[in-house]
Order: structure tokens, then C-alpha cells, then sequence
């Protein structure tokens, strides 16, 4: 391979540079870009906004021209944006992550991943930029909705069994992952997207590295993403540490390590670290950044003309080539067989999707209050208001295709809760909007209260929009109708409801009609007024295209709810950081007026049915570092319906010597009961889950007593148990364990 | 010495144990606690509440005590608070320590506590707890009032200041100060008292660090406090790294760590990292603390008893014990002449200290806005309004002894605004408080507004109030109309105005009657409503005894005010952090609703008069590293009555390899400037204060284009210059400059 070959496997070209406006190929553009082959391919289908059979003939014509007109052919690999869905046309979309996480069940994940995987193999994907393993710890921030949390565990389990169905069983099958942003992208200064992040090393390896330790040590997970900021004044774009030493050397991924787009750019837009692109070519490089993304720009001809210019050694480029033709033939891209465009169609929307789709939206569903039993609802009519009920864009997260689109350009495939609250026999629906979601105008809230005051029942569907504007953003944002709230680049600096929806809740739960509050949302939202005031709220999250029937069904009692919270509820923007895994130094202490409790803790839902736990029991009293633990508990359901329960394992270092979390989630199980029915949990878990960093930050499971809990959320905690470690332990790397199994026995 | 006479030394013994309630020695109390001598006495006269011709009474009974019935005859080190001023009765109180840093003003600050340590030598006092040299990150935390702002270089230059008039030139002179809280209470979690603190290794040097480093370096300060807080989970009392390593290893301090109050017992209750107090002893005094303050409670019989054990070496005890004692010997502890305490009176409340503090309050004078010169007010009636007005406690803060008192308990001997104003000839004053401070009625506002409306001008005196209340302050908040909302303990999730102090400003706005608002608080408000709509704010911090005059005579014209911002004030909570050296990644994104930009940069301040700013001229256009350079700019007084600017000097690092602040403060200077008149500053600062930690943590001189700007305020950036370093060069600790010299000549 020449040099400039080499250089060109480490670069792309995004849809936009190589079609025309008629969704053929340009040429000279393709002669241009691919002319000494390529390494990925950027978003074909869902940049270029083609249909599934013409994403793939494209995607074909591509590897084609790559194949037979290039020295080498070498076909590409082409990758796409995916999160809740594949991000392009005629997708299904699925429960943005938030909500997913909300499921605490990873194979439900797995099928959806599994379900994802199918339409990007439809289209000829081989690659694909999720899912985030960011840790959710500031909520200002707009991508919360993308994570799976607030707790490091719980993003590595739901990870996992993301890149589990993403990427298959075996290597040659499936499309390849992107664990992003690497690292720390949920806990940057102020909450916002790409500002620094100012880290210990400790808190930065326990909390936001082990998501990352722990998927790539059991999931293989093909590709990683760099996060665009900078931790501690490294750019992590150029931080070899992190890129190399840590992520190669000690985790041993073997994968590519992709960039997040633009990010090299960013060294001398944002950064200022760079003057010219070849310094930003050389130094992303010997970071270990191996595929320069969206297109080629600082890669390219400037890591020709550094190896030309003796800048860089032709080795570190041999290397990264070497990673990126070995993704090549793991994915078997070598192969000639290609998609076939007719059958491309037959692999969307299918029937089997649709039911995931709307099985996972039901169980992302998330009781937060119910007083007197006002759900399940045993009414003959209900008012149905607010800005999130009629509008199938706003069931979708950011990163989903449709949501980016106004309905006239592009049409959601999405049941609103509107409509199917409509299809339901026997209902009367009166609908009156009452307010827009972020326009300053309480005008219509009295149309909304009188619906409510003529109906059993008012349902107010409220929450943030995500996803860019259709329009322009920055004009009289204060004055819109619908402004992005949520999302990448919708940073918030408060956390209640957009726009006058508070007003409008209030003035509903001033009429006589009891009120249901339904959070349409990706947002963690700061509701403590609400949270106080109406008797009955459901967070749905972004429940996507079988959203509206999920919360329906919920409403009405089909579907028993048996969602929780994975991330804490603030009272208000000022209270932050409120994760329940903070140390008690600062999880103890109040403010002036308010205290440091969450609204809604960590693991908070309820049930339309009763649970009772019994005692913890564990396999031993005490036990050697390195030596596995069983912890059960029988659940009973006391009530007189079938429900699940999700059963929490946390641990207490109940004398460390070290300021730890006040507690840690150690597993977690569902438990579906029957009414009366009892079930035994059993958790196995090994003491290296209890380790932490010593002073020379050795990974160690320390001596002394420690607490295991078990509960219905952080801060309902039914049974404890005390577990004595006999002795202080490095922990080798080989003897780690990351994730706790868990099983459920008849009783 | 005994076992038991060396771990006497290490601690101490607060007033309320050996004192009866007739302010008299308890003889039986006396015996148990100093029997075998005592390091320090807590606080005599301020807790003690002492005259202080008592206070000097009674320490000297206790230093008799220790000299004739001891073994040893080893004195005490009386130690007490101070910061605006000794915390006891009779005190003069000097402008909060924010307000001193408004005044940029060093050699201000270094009269101010010559005049304290005045105070403290009447009573006998060897030892106090003060500067603050935390750097305030998160306007949350009630203890920013305490600091010296958001910037490390302005921290160390008033901490210096601070610790030479404490000290005096020779330590057998002077009070030795305690630089405090090692290290970054400004900047922990959530913005909370003691909560955890997360940083990364070059944050914590760069900014936290720099002032302890500067201030050793120079300033000899005697001792140092350590943190309440863990930093990524280690306790900083139990850091070893951080008290010995690093404090007396590399920055090469030889005074005595003593304990931030009851943080060996917070290890047991907060930290959670010890079971017993002989655990809380050895793992102190290993890590390098040597004294337990307030009282000795862990230290004691359990480092005797740590000893016997062999769980402590005494070599680790005898090292702390020969750092108390030489510090004991250094402030002439061991020569019998004691204070007379007939005498102590006198060197209270002086005529000079009277006239400092007046002085000290008139520089911290910070006008922020003044649309068409509605100030200095030419009028001849006035309608004085707002809770801040009329209370002398409200001018003082925490740590302030009046300032937790009521007035029936304990008379402050301070000039309210109220007073000052009336005591003005000529001029027809009313005065209607229009609200409480933190109470929820807004009964009174119309009465407010009214006599506004009778008025040329209304003076609406707002702002939080410091110091814990005289009540219960957990029961009905809300209900409180004087809830404490800055100082110790008071956090705050928001930072607005308390109670309805905001809506009492907006109805005043809504007369006719022109408003200036006189914020009188320790807190920087989020004040954007404000700022936007009232013609002229003035803010005043926390002004001290002669606060009322000085805020009349800058009112009036009399004196011409000149304080700039230490801090950045924010538009909301949600904005936060909003310093302005964050790196650019952080500083230039924007949220959904709200800029990054702050209401008011630092920096910012008016004059009545108006300055112009010539070229900035370098020595050099490049330089070697560890080269001094000098910058110099003229400076004209282009309006119609003299004035005071504070020239700033900030260097912005063009190309440096990592992410860095946008810029940072280098230096500052005040020029005072007679109408139309002209003068020169130089500064004279080294290249290796350019210096940052490369990626092994060295502190590096790095090649490459800096510009070195001047400016009225952080973004009013005057004049720029290009200097070029040439090389690249590891600064060794010998070679370090820490403060840049500046001198002002005439043009």
C-alpha cells in the first residue's frame, strides 16, 4: 500500500460530498474521495436521506466502484448513526435509552439492538455509533436521554446487552458498535455538551471508565468514539493515555477507535492546541485515534505529507490501517456479496419490530405516583391536554430520523397517545392542547381546564422536545412554539417543564377532574410541585412509534407498569448533583430551604399491584477477597394482580478507608409474579465488585464489613445483610469480575 | 516530656469547657483539660463572649496556670476567628473579605489586619485562624463571602496581604495566621459546606494549590488548616500526600497544620473511614496533622494510647510536638510579660481603626451600572427602602462576632445606611423597609413604592443576610423573615435575592421615582432582571462598622468609587460555573435559553470618571523561559473628576499544547488619576508565571505566541501585545515567580 493508500483507509466521506441532489452518485465527487480507497463510509443512507432500497444500491455502487476501480479494492465500511432506531428514513423507532434503562432489562435491549441490527443489514451497515456510555451526572446537560443513567453498573449492563444485539454473536455477523463518548461525557462543566471535564483519577476509573472496563472485557465490542472535550486539559481526541495506554494496554480492545465528528477539527476550533492540520493529524494519531470522522479533513494528505516531512512514523499509520482492514475482515466487507436493493424494504417496519417496539415502550413505563389507586383508570371519558399528546415527533428521541423532520417533509410512523386513546371503544376523548411546549402563551389553558372540568379524568402530556428546531433556533427562542429542549446541544440551565406547561398542570389540578400527569420526555425534569401536588403522574420518557398504545394500555390497566427511575429526580437546577451514589459528605448535606433528597430517587416506580421482600439471605457470613457471594430473597406479590418487580442489589463499604458512595448497585433482577405468587431472587456476585482504588490506585477489595441490600429503590431498602471481607486484596486483572448473574426460582 | 505531655501539646481546649458562667475559670475543668499542658486555647474571648479586658484576664490566668503548676511550664497558644475582624466583642469589623478583594487593593487588606492583629495582641491572642484562601468556584457555597473571589492569582495576592499585617515582618511579632481550607472548599460538590471535592490533578495545582504555594512562598504564614472534605475520597486531615508531601516537602512550609474544627471527628460521622478514636488519631497525625482543634477529643489519651499500642511511632509525635513548640517559641509564648489587661480596652475600636475601616468600605465599593449618570445623586430627598437598611447587623458577615447576636444581646457598633443618610444636612429622608429579608409577605411594598413615589430618588438596600439566626432556623423557613442565606452552613440551590426582595426592586422600578439599587450582601446575587431594568446598582458587599457612610458618601459623590468584581456574577444557578478563566471548550457554549456569558464579568466596576488606555508596550516581543519581561500602558483620566482605575493584566496562551483558560489575571494595579491627568504602569512579571503542568505534571514554560492583554475588566480587554516565548523549559522550584511587581509613574 502506498502511503497515501494507507492514509485513506483512516478517512471518510459523509453522503452530503458524493451524491447529487437526485440521490445518484456524483462521480467526480466518489472519483475524488474514494479514488485510493477508503475506510468508512458516513451515514449513506441516513445523512443522504434515501430509502432503504436506495441507501443499499448506493451502499453497492460504493463498494463496487471501491472493488473494481481502486488499486487495492478495498471495499469500505460504511457506518451509520443509530440509538433508538437506525437514523434514517422509514426506521422504527424505538424507546430512546433513558427510557430503556428504565426497563432494567438488558435481553429487552438485546432484541431491540437485535431488531436495529436487522434494518442497518438491510441497507448494507457494518458499522454503527452507539451506543453511549456516558454516566449521567450532570442533568443540565441535553444527551442524558441517549444514557442509560446515572449509575455506572447500570450502564454497563444495559450497554453490554446493546453491543450483545448490535453486534451479534460472532464478529462476521452484525454491525459493529461504537462505545461513545470516551470519556466522561455526562459529567462536563456546566452540563454542557463538549466543555471540560474536571476529574479525579479515581472517581474518573469507578465511575466513568467502568462502563467501558466492563463492556469490552465480555462483549467485544468492535469501535470506540472519543469524547470531544478535554479532561483535565487534555483533549481526548489527543490524550494517548487514554486512547492508548489505558484503553489498548490495560482493558485490551483490540477495535478501532473512531472520532467523534468533527473532534479533530475541534483541536484548533475549540481547543486552540493545534495550528495547522497536520499537527492535528499527527497528534490524534499517536493518541491512538485510528478513523477521522465525518469526512477527511485533517487526516488525509496532511498524515501523507507527516510522514513525508518525517513528523510521523509510517509505523504508528501502519498500525492504525492494520486496525481498520482487520474490522474489514471481521465484518467480512471482502466478501462481494452484497444487500439486494428490492429486498432492502422487506427488513423495515417489520411486524416483529412493531411489537418490540411497543413491548419495550410498556415496560419503559414508570409509575412515580398514584394516590388512592386513580390508576388504572375506570372512567367513561377524559380530557386529554397538553403539547405531547398529538404530535408523533415528539414520542422520539434526538438521534431518531423522524423527529428531525417537519410531518409535511417527512411522516412519522408513530401512534400518538392522543389517537390511541381515541381507538379505544367506549371512550369519550375531548382534546384541547392548552398550551404549545416552550411558546410563552397561557391563552388556551382555559380551553384545557374546561375540557378537564367536563371529562372523569384530565390526562396532561407534558415534557421537552428533542431534536434540532425545524426552524431557525436562535430567533426568538423565547417566543416559539417548540424549541429543542432535549438533545445534543440543547443544554438547559433549569430542568422544569418548557415553556407554560407547569401553569397549565397547575391550573388543571385546580379544577375539580382528577389529574394524571404523563412526562413525555427525555429529560429528567425538576417537577417537586407537581410531584406534590398531583395525585397521579407517569413517566413514559420517549416511548417512540408504539408510544402512544404503551401508555394507553398503562393508563387503563393492561399493561401493569413495572418501570423505575435510572436516574434521580432534582427538586430544582441548583440542587444538582443529586445521584444517589454520591458519598455521604455530600449526599447528607442540605441546603438553606431545601434538603438533599431527590423528588424521585434512583430505582423509584411503582406497580398497580403490592410487593413484599423477605429476608436477605447470603451464601456466607464472610468470605475471602476473589471468592463469589450469593445473595437471595424471596419476593411475594400481595396484591390481586400479576406484576413485575424489579429487585435492586446495592452494596454499603460500611467501614472503608476511603470516603466511598453511601451505597452502590451491585444487580438487579425483574421478577414477574403472578397476584399471590412468590418468587426467589438470587444474585451471585464476587468480592471484586467491591473493590475500589487504594492510594496508589490499585484496584483492591478491602477488609472490613460490608453491607448488602437489597431493594425496591435507592431509598427503599427492604432487607440488609452484613458481609465480612477477611482480608485486603489487589485485585489482578484476570480475577475481576464486572457483572453480577442473577436467576429467578419458583418458591 | 511524657507520652502524655507531648500529646497535650497537640491539642486544645475551647472556652465554654473551662469557663463558668460567671466568665470566671472553672479551677476543676482547668485541671483536667491543661494538667499536662495544651497546646492551644479555643477561642477565649470570642467564644468565651469576653470583654476584653477579661479575655486578657483570663488567658492570662491560664498561661500562669500552665507555667506555675504544670511540669513543663509550656504556654498555650491562645488562638481565636478573624476575618473581617476578630471575632469577639468589641471588635471593629471591617468590610467581608469578598468586599476587601473588590478593592484590589493588597496594601489596603495588609493595614486592615495590622489593625486586627492590634486588636488581637490586647488580649493576648498568639494565633488566628484566617485568610481564606479557598478559590470560589460554585457561588452556591454561603462561605464564598469568606473568600477573596474566583481567580487563584487575586486569591494569593490579598492572602499574602492578608498574612503580612497578621504577622508582621518578624514572626517573634504578630499573630500567626492560618492559611485555610487545605485545599478547595471553594469548589466542591453541589456547592455545599464539606461536601466531596472532585479534581483533577492539574486543576487542583493550577488553581486550587497556587495561592497555599504563592503565600508559603513569600508570606511565611505560620500554619495551615486542612479541608473538611475528601478529594476523590480521601479526607484532606488524613491526605499524607497533601499535608506532608506536598505542604512541607515540595512547597516547603514549617509551621503547624491544625484541624478545620471537629474534621477528625467528621471522619467517624461524615467520612465514614474510621471506627475508633485512636483510628481517627494515628491516621491524622500520620498524614501530618498536628494540632485537634476546637478541643482535644481524638488526639489525647488515644495517641498515648496509639503509642503504647505501637500503633504510632513517637518519632511521628515528637515531630508534631517540636512543630508546636517552635512555633510556641517563634511568637514569644515562653517570656512571662503578659498583656495588661487594664490595658486591653484601649486597643480596641481606635479612631485609626475607625478610619481604616471607613476607608476599607469605601474602596470595596463595586458600581455596576450607572445609565445617564443618575450617580453620584444630586437631590434633595430620598426614600430609603429594603430590608439592608437599617440593621447594623446586616452589614457585617460571618465570622463577624456582632453578626450572631441580637442587638438586645450584643450592640453592633455599626453605621447603617439609614443613618448615614439621615445624618446628611439638607437632605429629607424617609424610610419604609418595603420587605424582610427572607419572609414571604409583600404587605409592605406598596408603602415602599409610595414613599418612593414622594421622593427625587429611591434607594432600594437589598441583599442576603450572613451569620446564623437567632432562632431556630430549621422550623417554617419559609415563614422566617430573617433566614441566614450566605455565611457558614448557608448554601443555597438559588442565588437570587431572598424572599421578595426581587419583586419589592421591580415595583420600585415601576414608579416614576428613578431607583438605584445598593446590594448589601456577602453573596454574588444572580441579579440579571435587575441589571437589565434599574438605572444604577451599586454593590456593596458587606461593608463593616463604617458601612452606612461609606455607602452615602459614594452615593453622593463625596467619594468616588472604584471596586471591580472579584467574581463573576451569574444570570441563574443553571449557569454556573461562570469564572472567567474557564478554558474556551466551556466558556463559548452557550445554553438553550442563556449565553455563557455572566451579568457582570470580572473585573467589572465604574468610576464617575472615565479612563482611557493607551498601546501596551512589552520590554521584549520575545523571550527566553525564566526571563522577566515587563509591560507597560499609560493611563488618562479623560473625565471631569478625579478617580481610581485598577488596571488588569491577563495572559492568554495563543498555541499551547493542552486546553487552557481563556486567559488568566497576571497582575493588577490602582492608579489613582486627577482629572485629565496621565500616568504609567509597569508590571514586571517572569515568563514562568506563563508556566502550566505539561503531561508528566512538570511545571513547564512552553514556546510559543502569548498574549499579554490589559483591560478594564475581564472582557474589556484595552490593549493587547504579542510575546513570543522561545523555547520550552521545566521551571525549577528555585526559579519560580510568583507575583508580578507593578509600579505606577507619572506620565
Amino acid at each position: 500500500m502506498t502511503v497515501e493508500e494507507k492514509a485513506a483507509q483512516l478517512g471518510s466521506v459523509n453522503a452530503e460530498r458524493i451524491l447529487t441532489d437526485d440521490d445518484e452518485l456524483d462521480e467526480d465527487a466518489v472519483e475524488e474521495w474514494l479514488g485510493d480507497g477508503i475506510g468508512h463510509l458516513t451515514r449513506i443512507g441516513g445523512e443522504g436521506g434515501l430509502a432503504p432500497a436506495d441507501a443499499a444500491r448506493i451502499t453497492n455502487e460504493l463498494q463496487e466502484y471501491l472493488e473494481t476501480e481502486t488499486r487495492l479494492g478495498v471495499p469500505a465500511i460504511p457506518h451509520e448513526e443509530c440509538l433508538s432506531g437506525y437514523m434514517g428514513p422509514e426506521a422504527t423507532t424505538f424507546p430512546q435509552m433513558l427510557g430503556m434503562a428504565s426497563t432494567w432489562n438488558p435481553a429487552l435491549l438485546q432484541t431491540v439492538t437485535e431488531t436495529i441490527r436487522g434494518e442497518l443489514e438491510g441497507i448494507g451497515t457494518v458499522h454503527a455509533l452507539s451506543p453511549v456510555l456516558d454516566v449521567a451526572r450532570d442533568l443540565r446537560w441535553g444527551r442524558v436521554e441517549e444514557t442509560f443513567g446515572e449509575d455506572p453498573y447500570m450502564v454497563a449492563e444495559m450497554a453490554r446487552a446493546y453491543v450483545d444485539g448490535l453486534q451479534g454473536d460472532g464478529r462476521a455477523d452484525g454491525i459493529s458498535a461504537t462505545l461513545k463518548h470516551f470519556v466522561g461525557h455526562g459529567a462536563t462543566d456546566g452540563g454542557k455538551n463538549r466543555s471540560s471535564f474536571n476529574v479525579g483519577m479515581r472517581e474518573l476509573r469507578e465511575t466513568h471508565l467502568f462502563p467501558y472496563e466492563a463492556v469490552i472485557s465480555e462483549a467485544n465490542a468492535e469501535s470506540v468514539m472519543n469524547a470531544y472535550h478535554d479532561i483535565d486539559g487534555i483533549p481526548c481526541v489527543t490524550n494517548e493515555w487514554l486512547l492508548t495506554d489505558l484503553l489498548r494496554g490495560e482493558f485490551g480492545f483490540d477495535g478501532t477507535v473512531v472520532s467523534d465528528y468533527y473532534s479533530v477539527r475541534h483541536l484548533e476550533t475549540e481547543h486552540g492546541t493545534i495550528n495547522t492540520k497536520q499537527e492535528g493529524a499527527v497528534a490524534s494519531i499517536e493518541a491512538g485515534l485510528d478513523v477521522e470522522l465525518p469526512y477527511t479533513e485533517y487526516y488525509g494528505e496532511h498524515l501523507v505529507s507527516a510522514v513525508e516531512d518525517g513528523d510521523l512514523s509510517e509505523s504508528t499509520l501502519n498500525e492504525a490501517v492494520r486496525r481498520v482492514l482487520r474490522e474489514k475482515f471481521r465484518k467480512g466487507v471482502f466478501d462481494d456479496e452484497r444487500v439486494d436493493p428490492d429486498a432492502a424494504p422487506d427488513a423495515f417496519h417489520t411486524d416483529e419490530a412493531r411489537d418490540v417496539t411497543r413491548e419495550a415502550a410498556r415496560q419503559s413505563m414508570t409509575l412515580l405516583k398514584n394516590d388512592e389507586e386513580l390508576l388504572p383508570l375506570d372512567v367513561d371519558s377524559v380530557a386529554v391536554v397538553g403539547p405531547k399528546a398529538d404530535d408523533p415527533k415528539e414520542l422520539m428521541g434526538d438521534y431518531a430520523y423522524a423527529a428531525h423532520y417537519p410531518e409535511e417533509e417527512y411522516e412519522a410512523d408513530a401512534i400518538t397517545p392522543l389517537s390511541a386513546l381515541e381507538d379505544r371503544d367506549g371512550l369519550d376523548v375531548t382534546y384541547e392542547q392548552g398550551c404549545t411546549i416552550s411558546g410563552p402563551s397561557t391563552d388556551e389553558i382555559s380551553a384545557a381546564t374546561d375540557a378537564a372540568e367536563d371529562a372523569d379524568v384530565a390526562l396532561a402530556f407534558v415534557g421537552a422536545r428533542s431534536a434540532v428546531d425545524f426552524s431557525d433556533v436562535d430567533a426568538d427562542k423565547e417566543e416559539k412554539p417548540s424549541v429543542p429542549t432535549s438533545g445534543e446541544g440543547c443544554d438547559m440551565t433549569h430542568l422544569g417543564l418548557p415553556g407554560v406547561q407547569e401553569d397549565l398542570v397547575t391550573e388543571l389540578l385546580e379544577t375539580d377532574t382528577p389529574v394524571v400527569v404523563v412526562v413525555v420526555s427525555g429529560r429528567p425534569h425538576a417537577i417537586e410541585d407537581i410531584a406534590e401536588d398531583a395525585p397521579a403522574i407517569l413517566y413514559a420518557w420517549l416511548p417512540g412509534d408504539e408510544g402512544g398504545p404503551a401508555i394507553a394500555e398503562t393508563l387503563f390497566g393492561e399493561y401493569n407498569p413495572a418501570g423505575k427511575l435510572p436516574v434521580s429526580l432534582p427538586k430544582s437546577v441548583g440542587q444538582l448533583p443529586v445521584y444517589y451514589n454520591r458519598k455521604a459528605n455530600t449526599a447528607n448535606k442540605d441546603y438553606v430551604y431545601t434538603d438533599s433528597n431527590p423528588v424521585y430517587p434512583f430505582g423509584h416506580g411503582l406497580s398497580y399491584t403490592e410487593f413484599e421482600y423477605g429476608d436477605l439471605s447470603l451464601s456466607a457470613d464472610s468470605t475471602t477477597p476473589l471468592e463469589s457471594v450469593t445473595a437471595s430473597v424471596t419476593v411475594t406479590n400481595t396484591g390481586d394482580r400479576a406484576g413485575t418487580e424489579i429487585v435492586q442489589l446495592y452494596t454499603h463499604a460500611a467501614n472503608p478507608s476511603q470516603a466511598r458512595p453511601v451505597q452502590e448497585l451491585l444487580g438487579f433482577e425483574r421478577v414477574d409474579l403472578e397476584a399471590g405468587e412468590s418468587k426467589r431472587v438470587t444474585f451471585e456476585f464476587n468480592t471484586t465488585q467491591l473493590a475500589f482504588h487504594d492510594l496508589d490506585m490499585n484496584l483492591t477489595v478491602e477488609e472490613g464489613p460490608y453491607e448488602i441490600r437489597v431493594g425496591s429503590s435507592a431509598t427503599d431498602i427492604e432487607a440488609t445483610e452484613d458481609l465480612e471481607v477477611t482480608d485486603t486484596k489487589t485485585v489482578p486483572k484476570t480475577a475481576r469480575t464486572y457483572y453480577t448473574d442473577s436467576a429467578v426460582d419458583a418458591e
